[in-house]
């Protein structure tokens, strides 16, 4: 066995030991460090770079390290075997994804804003958002040697009586409590049910005088982060929020390396505990904690997820999402409690799963669409979701169509040298001096933070600002000589953001031609999807009324730089709106509203998909993106103006 | 810390440690090792007694240890404390009824033809019993990119098509199965359902070609003894037979003091605990293990039970059992499955529970009652069902009417010094010569068997021969002096059928004038409910056309014997039947049959409770029955007669 030993920026080390020949990720993997591999270990992203400090590994050198680097120690953990005994530092860009995420949805005002914003554009729809659970008072007869009617006849008969209903379901964990609850109140006493025009389901029951909140949960699972809402179901209000990565992150950044992660012996089983018991209990856990509530008073949750998240998260096949014709499990599915797949709150809450309607346009743009309010205005909107996949629906109170795109982890930080999720030390948004080439950035923390890394938003930034100032041409190609632009040994061009003193980590920050490579590829995937989408319905980009924009690349997001590299089309500016987490807003409507969840499911029903790949002149449009802004210039006037 | 160890006559040594003040009882029940204490250690059963070999307890005489034996170092378990390490010898007869029960219910030719009489009576009625659970073949259409249905929807259309029902349910467990199953089937399977009118529910799904036995499981879990048997559900086939203690047995012989131990803290999850975790799943263990039947494929569990047993199963509060006005939680529950409660079968079984009809009248007998077939014939019939508590239904296809009467444990062997249950070692049947006063006894066994103790049909043939031999008189006194017979220091008089060298066990085998004292309370207690309930209803005892006993008393009861000493009217011997375990034979055909679960639940709303207790004359027939015959002779010509 040889000692590993991580060493942290923080000061803090973690010890454990391993075998020889063993990879230095699965080893990290195994204790539970959280090394960022977007790519599940395949040298293909370079985002696993550690350095070593004392020993040595089995580590090739790859397109991801300068000889430079290689020298320094800078070697990939997912391609380094032990040979023996080994410190490795490991910068905070490579572990910052987790250890940082600490900062919940909806903490800014802006955040607060738009979030109250949904909520009153759905409500002026007619859609009341408090009825989804209600609580009913049923006073018994006490019984006596004449009325030997037992417990749970007794409840049934008297919520019958009360409502007019005939069909009373009373689960297992409701029945067990009534015998003492009923003492204890002479009989007097609520339930909390879920009430249908012909059943009446019991969740449980409380003396007449006790003070009960009834809790739901309305969740956001994202590849990357998840997102939580602990709300007091009678009144709207929100109790307690949660953010946390994905725990499935250290299996693959993106959907298919999941599901391929997953199809390996036991991987389906330790990819819902990594999401279930490593993520979502225990952000219950503190958010209940935190506002002195009780797991147990929870009674619904509803969860908005793209069809992969919510296939492995109930422990379902994922494969056939994956291969031809791509058909999951479910898209709606009605028969899921919250005790099938160990989700600490009551065990007889229903999960209401936000529905699919296709392997890659899932409940997280159903939930979405329906607080976009697409689907309740004459006007043609177009709705984008920006996540490592990305998706968009177009439409309005006629018809809806959606269709997605592989972004790549790009809007994300992934596949960028120095990205990273939008956490504390990412750049999140940037200009640079078109004369002496200087940026000036700001970095996501709190005052004085140094950068480590860019975020989506700062990415778009500075490569807009690369562009504008002609530091870069229209292919990504730097042209401009300067301090802070050099080329490597084989020619490659980058840009320094921070130099080694200027940065907070142990690297320096920087932008290199391979990392706006990607991100070109990346706007390119979403661009020409929104053209293919509307040539497909013989609509012009003109005829866009508004641009609603979703995801967690952040309220930082600057549109008019997005226009300028060819990500969004180039209508006016006003008419682009970012909506935030749209995904947890839509859960959190349908948990709390009988009509939100239906008409969530018409959303479903109505929308059609369209398969890019299906489409033959996709992949030309997607060539034609893949300059900034576009190879065909007369698309961005604006642009081309300036 | 002391050390104590326990010696078992079989030579094998149990050593654990315990504090000072510790009781001993309690050292063994949380060591595991079983003495019976039917009392539930109140020092009032006297069955707990083991003899120190090494060391000194503090430990009062009381009324069950004579001055010569507290010389020889017995002791009752319950009532001595630790002071030291000590050695303490457990004679077979306290520990018997757990390590020695592992004959199943239906092993004998006799209680076979018993069980196949119940069957074909049933059918006879027009029962199937063989239409609870459906194979239903389904063929869909494979998916293709212009058929892109999730598998979920296409399975429930397919069923919609094939069988005409709208309501089609797909629980948790069996939607995690049928991505792997289609692919792997070419969407050609089979599904087992539960078909009703208007809903099918579906358990699991397999690929078309492939084998299936679907698996079912009838419990009866008595107070004393729990019974099973592992069913092939499409053609009634039994695959597997199990018989256990019931593990709540150390917490208790009878149901009240189950109650009182299940509401001390923690109490509930024990005797849960105790029931399912250390009783019915290793009896399904077992009975899989050797047929090679996966638990999994078990879907349908039918448990007939007391009202006590089926509330302590399911972990429900049973203090109102006990306490006026004696108000259960549930008669019918229709919402309980397998996972909720812990029993390790394919989590989404149904566990259907035969209706109680009161706190005292459970599932046992309307499962009974079923199978009895009383409430298909005109004729009026007795049934009676003897255990820990005894009850009786009186009527015919037009009436039923039930009590119950708390026997005591003396049935099974309770409160009698040398008694204990129908296991290995206990004398069954007995002669006793009128002359020589010589017992003759058969012992259940091996051939050869040397007897430790009497088990119910035993007493009441040695009672009936010491009456008939006129060793004792009517109040049950010994009235004959010889070898045999013996009286005290006190004057209390005992007959030995066994002495130490005649005996299995390290102490003899007698009966003293106690427990005679015992038995005849509990026959008067069986004999003064039939006389009640019968002068309720103005029905005279030659009024009975047919008497059905049940219960684990066993095939070798003697009803010649059982009229003798009144416990049974008297009425002509060929109008009494046992039907051995009515309620593992009720539970079975219910398990089995719609009809069979349908016609249960309307004999138990159709038959009326008589509540003795509430009946003024009660008491007084009681104390009149709790003589040899009976005060009143002429109720008895027969035994007059003789």
């Amino acid at each position: 066995m040889f000692k590993v030993t991580f060493m942290f920026e923080n000061g803090e080390d973690v010890t454990t030991f391993a075998q020889e020949g063993e990879i230095l990720l699965e080893v990290a993997r195994k204790t539970n460090v959280a090394i960022d591999a977007p790519c599940s270990g395949n040298a293909s992203c370079g985002k696993c770079k550690v350095k070593l400090v004392t020993g040595e590994m089995n580590s090739p050198k790859t397109r991801h390290i300068s000889n430079e680097e290689y020298a320094e120690g800078w070697r990939l953990a997912c391609v380094s075997k032990l040979t023996g005994d080994v410190e490795v530092q490991v910068p905070d860009i490579a572990s910052a994804y987790r250890s940082r995420m600490k900062v919940a949805d909806l903490s800014s005002k802006e955040e607060i804003a738009i979030f109250e914003q949904a909520k009153s554009d759905v409500e002026a729809a007619g859609i009341v958002l408090k009825n989804s659970l209600d609580i009913i008072h049923v006073t018994m007869d006490e019984p006596s040697l004449d009325d030997t009617m037992p417990d749970n006849e007794r409840l049934m008969r008297a919520i019958k009586r009360e409502t007019g209903v005939e069909r009373v379901r009373l689960p297992y964990s409701a029945l067990r409590k009534i015998s003492v609850v009923f003492r204890e109140n002479h009989f007097d006493v609520k339930c909390i049910v879920r009430r249908t025009e012909d059943d009446i389901f019991v969740y449980d029951v409380y003396g007449r005088d006790e003070k009960v909140v009834i809790g739901g949960l309305a969740v956001d699972i994202g590849t990357t982060t998840v997102s939580a809402l602990l709300i007091n179901m009678q009144t709207g209000e929100i109790l307690g929020k949660a953010s946390a990565g994905n725990g499935q992150i250290r299996y693959g950044a993106d959907v298919i390396n999941r599901i391929i992660e997953s199809m390996k012996p036991g991987g389906s089983v330790k990819l819902q505990r990594a999401v279930v018991e490593e993520t979502i209990n225990p952000m219950i856990e503190q958010m209940c904690r935190s506002c002195g509530f009780r797991p147990l008073h929870i009674y619904r949750m509803c969860i908005a997820s793209n069809t992969t998240m919510n296939h492995l998260l109930t422990g379902m096949n994922g494969d056939p999402i994956r291969m031809e014709p791509y058909i999951p499990t479910f898209y709606k599915t009605n028969s899921l409690f919250a005790s099938d797949i160990g989700i600490r709150v009551n065990p007889d809450a229903h999960i209401i799963l936000a529905p699919n309607i296709g392997s890659y346009v899932g409940g997280d743009i159903t939930a979405g669409t329906l607080v976009s309010m697409l689907w309740n205005r004459p006007e043609f909107s177009l709705f984008i979701d920006l996540g490592t996949n990305g998706e968009l629906v177009f439409g309005n109170s006629d018809f809806m169509m959606s269709c997605a795109c592989s972004a790549g982890p790009a809007f994300e930080g992934g596949d960028i040298s120095c990205g990273m999720r939008a956490t504390d030390g990412a750049i999140e948004a940037c200009t640079i001096d078109a004369e002496t080439m200087e940026p000036s950035f700001s970095v996501i923390g709190d005052q004085g933070e140094k950068p480590i890394g860019l975020c989506g938003s700062g990415i778009i930034d500075v490569i807009s600002e690369l562009f504008r100032t002609g530091i870069i041409n229209p292919k990504g190609k730097f042209i401009r000589e300067g301090k802070r632009v050099r080329h490597d040994e084989y020619g490659m061009g980058s840009y320094v953001l921070a130099f080694e003193e200027e940065s907070g980590s142990v690297k320096e920050v920087e932008i290199n031609e391979v990392d706006i490579d990607n991100f070109i590829r990346a706007k390119g995937a979403i661009f020409s999807a929104i053209r293919t989408m509307l040539l497909s319905l013989d609509f012009d980009i003109s005829m866009i009324d508004d641009v609603y924009v979703a995801g967690g690349i952040g309220s930082g997001i600057n549109m008019q730089n997005a226009v300028r590299i060819g990500m969004f089309p180039d209508i006016p500016l006003e008419k682009f709106h970012y909506i935030g987490n749209s995904s947890l807003s839509g859960a959190y409507t349908m948990l709390l509203s009988k009509e939100a969840e239906q008409k969530c499911y018409e959303i479903a029903s109505n929308m059609t998909y369209l398969e890019l790949s299906a489409v033959p002149s996709y992949m030309d449009e997607f060539v034609a993106c893949c300059f900034i802004p576009h190879t065909d210039t007369s698309l961005f006037p604006s642009v081309t103006e300036e």
